[in-house]
């Protein structure tokens, strides 16, 4: 009843995403050996301590070596060259795939490398954080979230490939679509690259501003500001690669995204409220779908607490507290 | 050591802040009674029922009879017409304040009603969350945030008040800072009504596209979407009256933002990864300011959990995951 775990599971990056895959694949027991690499030499000492790989080679070429399943876990811009690197290298029969945000360029990067007899189905797990590094990882990052899968062949083998990896996703705790390349690039414009796109640019006007200081907008942040900060400290890199790698479909959905701001702009310098209200009104229909879905929590402000994680600033912010209300007296 | 209470406390409108005020005061001990009214015979019920005042008034002229506090709950459109109903029936030395998320038009509106011998002190605390209604409302609503007060007058009387505001927000739990109304408005429009609107636009335009369904949208919401749904289902009374009253800032913040998201449109275009990765890097730092000030949580994804708060469905969700588990086999 349980999945057939694999024999060897190469890592390519050791990531938020890498070290996520090691501890759900070792929650699950999806893999027999878990192996990997990284770029840095301090990532790769960090991941053999704490337990994310049995082994972490100096070069993908090595950590790839005997692997029935390589993961490349890298910013989508690495891939060509990875790919180029261990393609050689890659044990016959193996399945390769990768968790990038962007799948047209991945496939492009990757299939001319891939040498017959090795199966390769892109994929895409919709799940992160702000967080990133070997240490961030934790196994419950995919439960419940969906993982898309974009075969772009249809031999036997691929579809063989591509049923195990299904199997595979499912065992870690995600929901798995299947989906054409292009269109998962089109759909992850819009609910994952312009959202990102839209954060880094409000932060920005935001911290160049000549009547606002940058104080004042930290300060007064829990005005809504502070959500979008969450998602702009993502990682520069895998975010750059996004965009570089995703131009149309993420050009297309801007070009959407400032018609309409354009009409709310006017609706607020001419005093249209009813305008405002209506497509204010709409917007609580589809949070409430995302809840429905699974896809965020029911709990206001996401559950967060004002001053959670921290206990030593939070006895001092109490003392604070204290000599204030006193002061106030 | 304590805060001196008020005698007499008026909550007039008893909806999120309205009902947080309440269960605040009541944890500190602020008020010796509380009142309040509400538009919504429900509201006032589902009030006396659950303790947020000792009485719920059908007017908000009966509800400031005898209040040496009274506090104004509203959307900002509201409080012209409710100043000039309450104006006649303020007690003597009574001190009245607001919650608006904008100041100048609420000055404006208030100002001209409020008789000799009565000290208003407008004020904004800059806390909140998706939530509306009597029911909504948590005690700590207010720990570790900002409250703004924008006192318009400077008489020993008002910064009598004003002193006993500060005090009062204090006990509540609060940060206070004492600014100037209109820069007041125009630091809420780069925190919170920006941001705001660029939620309500994204929601919008992603909601009505052709080549990717509103399911999908859905589905593949945790890419970053989701965050902004958040917002964007806040209360749309209060935020129509929010874009209606604080014009001028907000055009002048959404120009600024328009303005270099056309930088960031062009950097896409012509495949600028060094300027991108340059303006991404930053937003990193921003991020950790507001986590060092203590106006967001350290909690990698604001410490939400994907299935929390809802044991049914999470149940529901269990069984169908054990299900796949096995037809993944």
């Amino acid at each position: 009843m349980t999945f057939a775990p694999f024999e060897r599971v190469a890592l390519i990056g050791l990531g938020l995403i890498g070290s996520s895959l090691s501890l759900g694949m070792q929650r699950g027991g999806l893999a027999r050996e878990i192996v990997g690499t990284a770029r840095s030499e301090d990532t790769r000492r960090t991941a053999e301590q704490i337990g994310l790989v049995s082994r972490a080679f100096a070069s993908a070429r090595e950590a790839v070596d005997a692997a029935d399943l390589v993961i490349l876990c890298v910013p989508v811009g690495v891939n060509a060259a990875l790919a180029e690197e261990i393609g050689p290298h890659l044990r016959d029969g193996a399945i390769v795939t990768d968790v990038g945000s962007v799948k047209m360029a991945v496939i492009e990067a990757i299939r001319p490398h891939i040498p017959d007899g090795v199966w390769f189905v892109a994929g895409h797990p919709i799940s992160g954080s702000e967080r990133t590094g070997p240490e961030a990882g934790f196994a419950e990052l995919f439960d419940e979230r969906w993982c898309v899968l974009t075969p772009d062949r249809d031999t036997d083998g691929d579809r063989r490939a591509t049923e195990r990896l299904t199997a595979f996703w499912r065992a870690l705790g995600s929901n798995v679509e299947i989906m054409d390349p292009a269109h998962h690039d089109l759909v992850l414009a819009v609910t994952s690259h312009l959202p990102h796109l839209i954060a880094y640019n409000i932060v920005n006007t935001a911290t160049h501003l000549e009547r606002v200081t940058d104080t004042e907008v930290i300060k007064f942040s829990a005005g809504g500001f502070r959500d979008f900060t969450r998602i702009a400290a993502s990682d520069p890199t895998m975010w750059r690669d996004v965009f570089l790698n995703n131009r149309e479909a993420t050009l297309e959905m801007l070009g959407r995204f400032s018609e309409d701001l354009s009409a709310l702009q006017r609706a607020i310098r001419y005093g249209d409220g009813d305008a405002m209200f209506e497509m204010f009104s709409r917007a609580q229909d589809v949070r409430r779908g995302i809840i429905d879905a699974g896809q965020d929590t029911a709990e206001a402000d996401f559950g967060r607490r004002a001053v959670a994680g921290d206990d030593e600033r939070d006895d001092k912010r109490q003392a604070d507290a204290v000599g204030r209300s006193r002061a106030g007296e």
